[in-house]
Parts: structure tokens; C-alpha cells; sequence
């Protein structure tokens, strides 16, 4: 399936307050806490191909998900492939032998609504943030999704920055920052 | 998980008359109708480095295998990591991104039986013939196995032979040799 979304790096208001007027607005849904553990492969560097590999731990179970390069730069699109699986060690094991590593774990609390056609997650993400995603849950014209984006972002005063990355990249790139800003202190 | 195993091919006894056999000394378990659909890697080749990588479907779900290659000569003992996954073509769609592709399905029926520590297998492979397996379900030297499979070799009076082949190398080699048997009638 090819996952559409956007992304936005949230500054202001507080998640807490966006929170609240979410609540009244908008139906809804859940909240998760996930585990993400990221791979890298052996036999291809995911991070020049833009592609990933993930293990999804949450409260619904275990998933493993494959990732394509985004193909279109305005929006954050890409193919995904997920499967539920029983076993989080098994799969770790069975990525290992066939030349996958981890990488990075990355944790967050996410809270999920619905408006329509659209699926809303406010994101806080350990070590990176605050983001809200925003995702068409069915087939629907980049424009629309745009369209959407621009109102959603008036109607709550959002102040921040739409970005196509995605967290796997905010983290690392926080972190090669960090240790190039470390490196110049010595 | 270390798997340990001995596969005769069965000339005699016919299958029903050993089952008939089996049926009245051995704990019967269950009948299995197993599909194997094989993989080969484009980063690996698994026929030289004697790995595998499988997916089974059967009456209790699907399964998704890693095998490693074989480390004992005597027996067929390798690694094997088994996750249980809920998609058949999802799975199919994962493997194929990350550079592996069918090579061929491998049908069979499985009887199983329980005797003791072993699991005694009955299998009828499409295009392929007659079987047992007879697999250690704890760890167990290597004597204690050969001991028990050559008093039931006796015991059943099976005309046949060991080996330590996987179906899906008997049947590659079983059909390069059709087609070069095909070809030298030409």
C-alpha cells in the first residue's frame, strides 16, 4: 500500500493544549506506545536507497514493516509493507541471518483521531519532540491533502515546520549533530 | 532452534502398510497439508551456501523459516528460526523488496506420530515420493538418534535409503535430471 502523510514539526501550542482542542474537535481514537527498532542491511545501505526495515512493538502486538524510497517530495510518500509477526526475538534472529542489523530504537506516545478522510497522530516522540502526522487513509489527490494540511494548521495557530523525513532521519541527523557539536567543545 | 533430523526415502514398505503399522504402536498427532514456497536470495546464492528461506502454509496458518546450512554430515542438523505471520502475499511482497524470489512450491501431506523423544513424520511429496522423518524434539546426541532409527528401520522392515537432503534440493536434482534426460532425446 503507498502511505501518504505529512508531517509537522510542532513548536507551538503546547502538545498538551493541541491536545485538548483535538479532543473537542475531532473523534477520538487511541492512544499507543510504540517501540521502533530500525535495520540496516548488509547488503544495502537503506539510508542512501531511502528505504527501511522496522520492527513495530505496541500495544497490539508485533510488526514488521518494509518501507520504500519516498517518490514524491512535496508529501511524504512511500510503499509499505506490513506483517504481524508472534515473535520479537525469532525476528530479530531471522533479520540477522540474513544480513539486516539494528540501528536505532526509537520510542513514542502517539494519540490518534479521525476527521473523515483523515487520519490525525500527535506524536511525542523520546529524544526528538513534538509532531503531528497527518495521513489520508485512502486514495485521495496530493492537493487535497495540502488543502487540508494549510486549514488544519490555521484553525489551531500551529507554528512549526512541515518536513518529509521521517523520524529514523530527524534522529539520526540530531544525533550526528550532537556528537559533531560535542567534538568541537574539545 | 537446532533441528536434528534423519529423512529416509522409502521403497518398501508401502505408505499405507506402514501407517497401518504406526497407526497401532505410535501416538498419532495429526495430518498435515503442508504448501512450502522456497526463496532464493539475489545477495546470496542459498543453494551454495546451503541456507533457506521458506514460507509454509498449512492447516494452522502461515510460518515464515529461516534454515541455516547443515553442520553435521551424519545427521541433518542445522538452524532453524520460525515466525508465525498473518499474510500470505503480504509476506511474499516483504521478501521480494529485499531481494528474494521464488524458486519453487512443495506440496505434501504429513502424518505425524509421537514416540517419546521423537517425532516420526509419514510424508507423501508431490512429484517426489514416499518419506520419514524422524526428528529429536529435545536435544539429544547424535548416537542416541542413529540407534533409534536404525531399530526402527529393522523393526518396520523399510527397504530405502538415508539421506541428508532437504525436499527442495531432492526435487531441483530430480528435475535437472528430467530435463537433461528430456534433452538427450532430442
Amino acid at each position: 500500500m503507498i502511505e501518504k502523510e505529512v508531517k509537522i514539526v510542532v513548536e507551538q501550542p503546547p502538545i498538551n493544549q493541541l491536545k485538548e482542542l483535538l479532543d473537542r474537535d475531532l473523534k477520538f481514537l487511541n492512544i499507543e506506545h510504540q517501540e521502533d527498532i530500525y535495520f540496516n542491511f548488509i547488503y544495502r545501505n537503506f539510508k542512501m536507497s531511502d528505504e527501511a526495515v522496522r520492527i513495530r512493538i505496541n500495544d497490539k502486538g508485533i510488526e514488521l514493516t518494509y518501507k520504500g524510497p519516498k517518490f514524491n517530495s512535496s508529501l511524504k510518500a512511500r510503499e509499505e509493507i506490513t506483517i504481524s509477526v508472534n515473535d520479537l526475538d525469532k525476528t530479530i534472529h531471522f533479520l540477522d541471518r540474513l544480513g539486516f542489523y539494528p540501528v536505532i530504537t526509537i520510542k513514542k506516545t502517539r494519540i490518534n483521531y479521525l476527521d473523515d478522510s483523515f487520519l490525525i497522530s500527535l506524536d511525542l516522540v523520546d529524544n526528538l519532540g513534538q509532531f503531528i502526522e497527518i495521513e489520508a487513509i485512502h486514495e485521495i489527490e496530493d492537493e487535497k491533502i495540502h488543502t487540508y494540511v494549510n486549514d488544519f494548521i490555521r484553525k489551531y495557530k500551529i507554528r512549526g515546520k512541515l518536513t518529509t523525513k521521517s523520524y529514523l532521519e530527524l534522529l539520526i541527523e540530531k544525533n550526528e549533530k550532537n556528537s559533531s557539536s560535542n567534538s568541537n567543545t574539545y
